[in-house]
């Protein structure tokens, strides 16, 4: 069956965007796509926006997006699984494309998180978690995580320093991103000395709220070859779900989700863990990377801690992972986090990522996580 | 290229479901869907859901319904363009199944719209109008369609009693729909006699708010053929977009979004208005379903008033138009009204509709519209 192309990437600038709304953020990304894909708008078909609407005063957005962006009456919807909404636009623009219904589909990402009070946000994002059962006791996302953190630190040993390795990983590598949130390197005993926030977590252990958008431009595979001179191709895009209740699962230390996911986009690309020279992970916090490594099978179960002290996910280790400074440094607005990881991605594959390059990366992968793992995509692409 | 299916439907009661969360509505759809289409679990491939969160306590609505109905780990997402969400779920599904990347997909609508206060509703509902310039000085979505029927009114002579007319048919026909949420005729005399809401609306004008779900399970052709005798096919799915704000609308009169999604539906499925049987449009206020008449070719431009006059929308008329009761009388759980009007053309294609029936009919379409006609999404169906 005919590939699906990327054939343009942009990205704008993450953190407190009070200076625009979003829609301007929107167009901040989706202009540098288009001039990237040295397309006009009218070879483009549709567009795919990814946003989580309540965290923004204008609802509606694929509609704000669309206007703004100068796009009617092309066709446009919105896809919104939490923090994975990003993830789930670029498999609907690639279902789109290979039904054959059209053939150039942008991908817009893009978040206010900074027009609500953070106290509102933290009760916005607890009801993301079971309501009924859960968030109404008082779960909070940390604190779920921290869960998770917990019984992978009891059953495997894994450490504190260990988790916050991921943090002085991810921070490193934002400082040398110039559209992370935060820019600068840490060291271990500056992060655990950081405040708590729920045991075992302190504050570098969480990724940052951040306004932001990234767009991609997808096409079919006669449109991409036609249109690109180095298209990159999305060859496994899969998507697996589990219970919103943790109260169900049989292991808190993995997501089943992402675990599955996985498979199916290795299999439909055909490739092993093995063969990913670059990841971008969902690292909402520092164990979750951790997971990611495992449920990704970058390493056996268990070994997650082992694989980040021995520096295994930076550039020259096995697999290089979130060196763009992951949700972490480069912070989390989150309807544009699953198409940033694909901007990265696609940035790495072309070979264009300067001082942060992953040498000789070819094949890569983004993983992208909503909520507590209710909803994990995993996309496999690769360079020609 | 193969066609896609409709191989089951579900629907429960709309209304007031204070008995029910938005995952046990989900479920009763669902459950209906999946006896008719006489198949298992394991035979779905995968998911997609329509909801508008923000008016839910819960949100992460798709992972919440998903784990209720027991289908995890299958891959699901959501899509939300307002009131039309529920079409851009069905044509989610349409596009995975055409893509070959699943051949069984389930769309469930589902909201709750009665756990917020009517205060708090109509502020979120401005807000899906263009907030920056429109909604912050007051307009809200009553208004909006107002201008809209001053405008008829104006240029075309349309009267209110000719839009008061839409509600006395859809009255008459939702006296005789079981889920709808209210089951008793108006007489015109009556509704010309309710309190007024924005002029020239008065309560009958006007569409109400409610709760409930409607399910679809859509198929491959080949799956289609194999697990049902009599499915109903969708062969148009046209979608298009104009301008948030109406102040760049060079015509109030009609929806363009609408015109041009009917254009595309009737194109891909090779049909004309006139052979289109039975239509659910989308009449969250009277003038909206006037203005559809037009948009989709039912009459010319300016002659909605005399067409709803002359009973042409009634059964037995020239084409039958939301002879379920419509969003005025059914009720309209936002997420949910797409998925439910397909319900009812699927229902009617089958000849499965009682003293409701359409004579003949062969060939109808969905026509539902988000926001203010910034989204507008035409289905067209039908039966062998």
């Amino acid at each position: 069956m005919a590939r699906v192309g990327v054939i343009g990437i942009g990205h704008g600038r993450f953190g407190r965007r009070s200076d625009a709304t979003v829609q301007e953020l929107a167009f901040e990304a989706f202009r540098i796509a288009m001039a990237d894909a040295g397309i006009s708008r009218d070879e483009l078909d549709a567009s795919v926006v990814a946003a989580v609407p309540e965290y923004h005063k204008q609802r509606s957005v694929a509609g704000v997006v669309q206007e703004y962006l100068n796009l009617n009456p092309k066709p446009t919807w919105l896809t919104e699984v939490a923090c994975a909404s990003g993830s789930a636009a670029i498999r609907t623009a690639y279902m789109a494309i290979k039904s054959g219904l059209h053939d150039v589909v942008a991908v817009i990402g893009c978040q206010k998180m900074t027009e609500l009070e953070t106290a509102e946000i933290l009760a916005l994002m607890g009801r993301v978690g079971d309501v009924q059962w859960e968030s109404v006791f008082g779960t909070t996302f940390p604190g779920y995580y921290a869960m998770f953190a917990n019984r992978h630190m009891h059953i495997y040993g894994t450490t504190h320093e260990h988790l916050l390795q991921v943090a002085v990983k991810n921070h490193h590598y934002g400082a040398m991103n110039p559209n992370a949130l935060f820019q600068k390197e840490i060291t271990l005993e500056k992060a655990l000395a950081s405040d708590p926030v729920a045991s075992p977590f302190c504050v570098y252990d969480c990724c940052a709220n951040a306004d932001g958008a990234a767009c991609l431009i997808l096409a079919s595979e006669e449109r991409a070859k036609a249109l690109c001179d180095q298209p990159v191709w999305l060859d496994g895009a899969g998507c697996a779900t589990a219970s919103m209740s943790v109260l169900k699962r049989p292991d808190l230390t993995g997501l089943s989700s992402a675990q599955e996911a996985a498979q199916q986009a290795y299999e439909q690309a055909g490739v092993t863990p093995r063969d990913i020279k670059v990841a971008e992970v969902h690292d909402c916090f520092t164990i979750a990377e951790i997971m990611a490594y495992e449920d990704l099978g970058f390493c056996e179960k268990g070994h997650g801690g082992p694989f980040i002290e021995e520096k295994r996910s930076y550039i020259g280790g096995q697999t290089a992972v979130n060196v763009d400074g992951g949700l972490k440094a480069k912070g989390h607005p989150i309807g544009a986090t699953g198409v940033s990881m694909a901007y990265e991605i696609v940035s790495q594959l072309r070979g264009r990522c300067g001082q942060r390059q992953v040498p000789d990366a070819d094949v890569g992968l983004t993983h992208n996580v909503g909520g507590i793992g209710q909803y994990t995509f995993v996309h496999v692409f690769r360079r020609e």
